[in-house]
């Protein structure tokens, strides 16, 4: 007999994977194990792929000391996919769950994820398969709607933040050999993980000088008049921006130099970052350079910040509760409480209302100058990052006199 | 009454920082206070620059909790220099000293460093001036001869190792979007980092699959052959390359794309990376990209290896232990002992034997493909990264039967 209180649960990873997505995956088994109600806990290999391919493993069938492991393992332990649904799919994947007797569906993953999620319950429901489906959000983009902040993001930013004071040391010990550094960083079309950068200043010397974010359209002689303005400062300027920063036109920076450049030892130009460099070289004369540390902030296992993998877990169980719970065609919400102190609760949101919306930065985040962030982004920011930035030494300058 | 012991010590720290160039210092200057016979002890500001200009701080007016702090903190807290010698500097350094009184001098750098040093030995020589000279080992590159590894490294290398690993995993989770991740590494003319990100490497499936080192001329050919048959295999490869990688012509494979191409919008070619990534998108039709970790890997606070800063901590005290047993124009070096763990003790070599000298990655380093390190690099480099590395937890694939 087939009931949803006897049905299976299946669990899929999707999008790009971040340092903390397993330990959605490990909450939401735990919650799934702890309950009796379910029978197998199945998980999908690369998501939505694998399961319309039938690649199925079993979740139950794992050693124990895997999930506690996995909890401090970054990327996606099921394998994740980015697959946009073709006609027809829908109705393949639900054959498949009822070939599976699957009436249970957690989907972890940002946007498109949750878009995929949506259509999922909706195929489900034409046919009349009882099916619930939970979205699991997860990004470190931090541009979903209705949460407010995303799983991923606290880590991502407690990177880049950590990224930017470390490697900025460098160019302030030794200024005249590269003055201006350009760190790229990702973020799709907003400018959250950029803004993170700034996480570590405390003063105007502190990096970073500039940010510049895809939601505020980029202007090269606006950039190179402030570039030139605070090395005339400060001796060095550093610059973080996100790789889809775009120009007037709307034209991604890091596409511009791709126009009439296609002979093979003329390569395209890479990105954001060293379109920025070259514009200083040139325009300045003065020497730059670019870090890019590309998946590593998204990845990074010696930056996890523990709020966010709390709070990973924490969504990836009540993700399953709430599928135990009788609820469907929702995403799980992180919603903000600040007393006693910062701490989060879950909420829930239709996903026809979150399916390919996105959020960006918002305008009081960021000052007059549209290139820095302001206190109210640093009290939004700093709790999700996890413990505090480490404050480096430095030297009392008193000078010897002869 | 002047002495040389009741001289005063200087200070200097020059050339790239790394994230343990201020443990160096910290010991030099612990060292100092400990004995009776130095009186002042001085900081030059950007080494030997700072010198000339007598821009000199005073290391005895500092925070009590500066020294202990500063061991954790990257980055040289004297700021650096890249400055090479020019005529006449020598007799102007010793003239600067001889005002100051200073006797003993501490030069923490590489190779540049060693040959400054050496040379500020020779001048003082040759005016009479009684002037101790003790250079102390630091280089991410591992580049210096008769020292076993360079205080520097160890950080940097294990870094790279966990950079490799984590960002990799991505990769592993999503092969279909980016299946070919190219990570460019520092190194100068060495292939010490490069190498270093195998030490993650348990099997052949782990990253990385291709290291190309800057001791190995690059043949175009035979690298895309490689990564064809690897990603047949696997599904994704994962390519480390030095920046300063050459062709067959001994051109810097950065460099190649600069030919023709000076037009504002028409950038330069920024690199090795995105040169590989260019013929892998060309003759394989392969999604490539590449991460440029750049400064970070010198300087990231949180992969600092406990034996790199400890061995830097020892080769600046024992530096200034060094000058006060009298010696002079030599270099501190590491000296490795397997028995009965690992741990090392310290020698002294002519600085007019190092100076200018690179040590580059033996040949028994690399297995009969150059592309890939042997156990005796394992060997070598394993003990420098201090902790060992984390294990990455895995699911079971156990699948599911209909």
């Amino acid at each position: 007999m087939t009931s949803t209180t006897h049905g299976n649960l299946i669990i899929g990873q999707s999008g790009g994977a971040t340092a903390v997505i397993n330990a959605s995956l490990v909450g939401a088994v735990e919650a799934a194990v702890a309950d009796g109600r379910i029978a197998g806990i199945y998980g999908m290999l690369h998501g939505i792929e694998g399961l319309l391919k039938e690649d199925l493993v079993d979740l139950r069938q794992q050693p124990v000391d895997v999930w506690p492991r996995l909890l401090h393992t970054p990327s996606a332990a099921l394998g994740s996919c980015r697959y946009k649904l073709q006609e027809g799919d829908p109705e393949r994947v639900v054959a498949v769950l009822r070939r599976y007797n699957v009436r249970y569906m957690l989907y972890i993953g940002g946007n498109d994820s949750a878009d995929t999620a949506h259509r999922l319950a909706q195929a489900a429901q034409q046919v009349g398969y009882d099916l619930q489906t939970i979205s699991v959000p997860k990004t470190i983009d931090n541009d979903l709607p209705f949460t407010d902040h995303c799983p991923g993001y606290g880590s991502a930013a407690r990177f880049l933040a950590l990224a930017t004071m470390d490697s900025t040391m460098n160019t302030i010990a030794i200024p005249s050999h590269y003055p201006v550094k350009v760190i790229e960083t990702m973020g799709r079309d907003a400018g959250w993980l950029a803004a993170s950068s700034a996480l570590g200043k405390r003063n105007e010397m502190d990096p970073p000088h500039i940010i510049l974010i895809p939601e505020q359209p980029f202007n090269a002689e606006r950039y190179l008049e402030q570039v030139e303005a605070i090395y005339r400062r400060l001796g060095y300027v550093i610059v973080v921006a996100a790789e889809a920063v775009r120009d007037e036109q709307g034209q991604p920076l890091g596409a511009v130099g791709q126009v009439g450049t296609d002979a093979f030892r003329h390569p395209l130009l890479s990105g954001a970052a060293q379109y920025l460099v070259e514009l200083v070289r040139q325009h300045l004369k003065v020497r730059a350079r670019f870090d890019k540390p590309g998946d590593l902030q998204r990845m990074a296992s010696n930056s996890i910040s523990r709020t966010d993998r709390d709070e990973a877990y924490l969504v990836g169980q009540m993700g399953t509760r709430a599928l135990l719970n009788g609820e469907s065609d929702k995403m799980v919400t992180l919603i903000r409480h600040t007393e006693p102190a910062y701490h989060c609760s879950i909420g829930l949101v239709e996903l026809a209302r979150v399916a390919n919306v996105q959020k960006l930065l918002p305008d009081e985040y960021l000052d007059t100058s549209k290139t820095m962030v302001t206190q109210a982004f640093y009290d939004y920011a700093l709790p999700l990052i996890g413990d505090p930035l480490p404050q480096h030494a430095k030297l009392e300058k008193t000078r010897i006199g002869r």
